[in-house]
């Protein structure tokens, strides 16, 4: 049980796990900061946090347990903004989409504190963004990855993990790196394909008729492509080095195909490819190894 | 009111297309044959259909509507193992993926009475195959593209147009090669790229890891991948002319990102290609012109 979190970002990700730590009766008090201060204003309005904080530095202020929410490029000038009220006993988490970045920028900042310092990435999203789309079940049933670093205090490892698991999310711990190259190729590569596919098809002479004749498949597949620009962007750039590693694979692997369907005679190969695209996707299932 | 459906090829396709007919009492009898006779009979259990048929020929006597659901690639040999028994007053319609291909065959095999063949793709679907999913709602409230030629008789084009909408179908009409360009753009080519992300992640030793930690996002992006390969194999060979043109301007689009994504202050660039992805993705609504 909690006293007060202190909010930073009061989004989709930051509003639903206030909501979802209110309903489970973890926290007795929320203090929300965003940067947009309207945005704090609808999250107080909704009962997502109970106070509006006029500065990330006194969301901080009194906070037992701290939630940044931010775009992973702000993570870094967020620390620097709370580190003078950062203490020992305080858990801080993120709940970023790349891990590298944000554990350099941890060690950069909080320096003595880093320890307190849990990273978080929760595998849960929607194609919105925003306050007004917070959900208290976001969280529920999906994965939570946690990558601890040398210096991180097992104490606040065990409370974060045990505050993940409290939610009802399933919690997984790995180095940064992993994880970073793990979600360049499940995350940030489709990602970049989707909003590549998107812009190929919209930019040619064509293309809205072509986009009003899609369908479900289309549907799903380009759903990721509407994601928020900013965070995108920031995600994208922050995990570049594995993800132009990873798209060179795709690119690599998109030629081979390619190649039987301009040969002669190359039905059946490319067969053999789908079938193994096909069985691999058959029998996935979210969250589960093999 | 037909008296008769001559069903040729019983699974996910026709056996939903049986299902809706019946449903809607636009049909007094259905006769049907699949390649498998285990699968003829398994609709006949069902309820699918109510007679089965020896020989794609035998499901075409007496019927005066027949609908061929076989993988495009095998329209051709169906056409000529029915051809004795078409005539100029039968419906023939199909529900294949291409259309230039099936319309050449139309024209090959069926000769005078071509303009009794109305080419039909119906923008259905599901990710499993097989009459055991067949669903009388496949159709409802999804667009058919009718692709008639210059011979196609305007009396059978009218019949298959308002059967479809008695089913709940919107139906539009196009030539042939504006059909396939576009499905090219909108289907194949989204095919093409998630059967080769699913294997380039695979394939790589730590693949198996990687996909276990891939979210709600991954799980919409390549739920096409677990399409069927034979069925998928022959839609891609038939278009692959158009296919491959689409996956090059997919190519170069994912290539100028993957550029900002690497030079020092390409984040702007960058970001206005997500931003332009994302507007686009966020406006498109299914079946609706913009």
């Amino acid at each position: 049980m909690f006293e007060q979190l202190g909010l930073i970002g009061c989004g989709l990700m930051g509003g639903s796990f206030a909501l979802a730590l209110k309903r489970a009766g973890l926290v007795k008090r929320v203090v929300g900061y965003s940067k947009s201060p309207s945005t704090t204003e609808r999250a107080r309005q909704m009962g997502v946090i109970d106070v509006e904080a006029p500065s990330a530095l006194l969301a901080v202020s009194g906070a037992d347990i701290v939630l940044l929410a931010v775009p992973v490029a702000a993570t870094e000038a967020t620390l620097k903004a709370i580190r003078h009220l950062v203490t020992g006993n305080m858990l801080i988490m993120d709940v970023g989409s790349t891990k590298r970045d944000v554990v350099d920028a941890a060690r950069r900042v909080l320096r003595d504190h880093v320890g307190s310092f849990v990273p978080c990435h929760p595998i849960t999203g929607k194609e919105v963004s925003g306050v007004e789309h917070a959900d208290p079940d976001l969280y529920a049933g999906r994965q939570v990855i946690l990558t601890p670093i040398e210096r991180t205090q097992v104490a606040q490892l065990k409370r974060a993990s045990d505050l993940w698991e409290a939610l009802g999310s399933k919690v997984v711990q790995m180095s940064p790196e992993s994880h970073d190259a793990a979600f360049a190729a499940v995350s940030h590569l489709p990602h970049l394909i989707a909003f590549a596919l998107v812009n190929s098809i919209a930019t040619q002479p064509a293309g809205e008729d072509f986009l009003s004749l899609a369908g479900p498949g289309f549907r799903d597949f380009t759903r990721i492509a509407a994601a928020d620009p900013k965070i995108w962007r920031d995600i994208l750039l922050a995990n570049r080095h594995e993800l132009v590693e990873q798209a060179n694979l795709f690119q690599r692997s998109l030629i081979d195909m390619l190649k039987q369907l301009e040969q002669e005679g190359g039905g059946e190969a490319l067969e053999q490819m789908i079938d193994h695209a096909s069985q691999t996707r058959a029998h996935w299932r979210m969250g589960q190894k093999k």
